[in-house]
């Protein structure tokens, strides 16, 4: 149904639309959202004027750009909500002790995915930003949750990241220490001179389905007091995801 | 192109199947969905499909919701971004202050949109959700830009709200008085017990384009030092969103 001469739907020409933008491009002009969309220009601009008459895009002086209606929509509704609802409070609680970065992560297609940052005036620099990516080996965060996760998973990985041997064997056993010590800490991996720390939060399944992290100055981790606040966080969203309190921490520590 | 029988073209098919999750439907099977969005199941089975593919929306054990995929586009490259993240290391200084609740918000379509909102532990009871609404009038965010929008926006309120002429004079007069102090305080307005403070955020127009506000137990209001912290949040998010420091508050300050 609905299909252009070339066979794609309808569908995929507005999905294309929609993901054409993306942080570094939030605004364009119509003629280039039809060049990045693959789109005829006549085509674009029906989508455009259509999807515009919705509030899915909004136009701006320099072109459109994703609207506040589709944010609404995806935010209200979206898997991301109901993990940052549980997560906010605990994510709060370790930003007031630590007063850097707090972020809430999950794994997505062999990348980090960013779902909530909370961080203070003077907080050193981050790269990580709410809905934005990091590669998993550079980033505390997806380190522990690969660390934690189903084998297969950590297989798959590694097959697509063309590693050599050494690199595995690397990979392999950083992921070892971490799930020994439940946690993750990255020194300068994204920014020189601070570190990530990270720990799982353990969904129904026993592996994580989340990971909670800070990033601090290099010298100033504070490890000690640092790792089980995380901990301690991470069991408070593993409980409000409905994870027993027997499972909601790695086995070590039983 | 690509019209349906009735006429109805395939972007505002795809449009009402992803506006027919909200927050009290976030998961639904496809049959309900459908009915939902007003489609033949047949349609409704061929756009979720499609849909899936490419992420926007996401199986679960129950139905389908919408997904990840399209809370990362909208959430890296909406309108709400820029706002939200000019305004989140201001919001956090007010909640380390107030440690309850502190919220961003915005006027659109009458009612108001939370775009972020700051909890602790043993917050009191708060009516405002993120990509929540709430009507205008029982609203202290919602009020304060009211009162501080240009002049046709606010007869365009009233107009559609069919009030009678004393309603219309408390609306009136509330709004004067909110521009004379530069802030809005509604106790027990949204939930018993509680109160809402809020303060505009000026934009380059010289009008109100946010809100940013605090929900506090009544009684404890500490107006004397939780409106001063709101207006200096305020003024810096107006400074972030580009405008001059002079214009950046309300005049009866200079």
């Amino acid at each position: 149904m609905a299909n252009s001469p070339s066979g794609e739907s309808m569908t995929s020409r507005i999905v294309r639309v929609i993901s054409a933008f993306d942080e570094t491009r939030q605004v364009m002009p119509v003629a280039m959202l039809a060049r990045r969309a693959g789109l005829p220009l006549s085509t674009a601009h029906r989508i455009v004027n259509e999807l515009t008459a919705h509030g899915f895009l909004q136009r701006e002086a320099d072109g459109v750009r994703l609207g506040l209606r589709l944010w609404e929509l995806a935010s209200r509704s979206s898997a991301a909500l109901g993990l940052k609802q549980i997560a906010m409070p605990f994510m709060e609680d370790i930003q007031a002790v630590v007063r850097q970065h707090t972020q809430l992560s999950v794994l997505r297609e062999d990348e980090v995915l960013f779902i909530e940052r909370l961080s203070s005036h003077g907080s050193v620099l981050n790269q990580a930003k709410v809905a934005g990516r990091l590669p998993v080996h550079i980033s505390s965060s997806g380190m522990v949750m690969m660390a934690h996760s189903p084998r297969h998973v950590q297989e798959e990985y590694l097959q697509q990241q063309n590693l050599d041997a050494s690199e595995e064997k690397h990979l392999r056993s950083a992921w070892a220490k971490m799930r020994l010590h439940g946690s993750a800490s990255l020194p300068g991996a994204v920014v020189e001179d601070t570190t990530g720390i990270a720990v799982p939060v353990f969904g129904t399944g026993g592996t994580a389905v989340a990971a909670i992290g800070v990033v601090v100055p290099t010298g100033s981790e504070h490890i000690s007091t640092t790792i089980p606040a995380l901990m301690t966080a991470a069991r408070g969203i593993s409980r409000g995801l409905g994870v027993r309190a027997e499972a909601a921490g790695p086995h070590y520590q039983r």
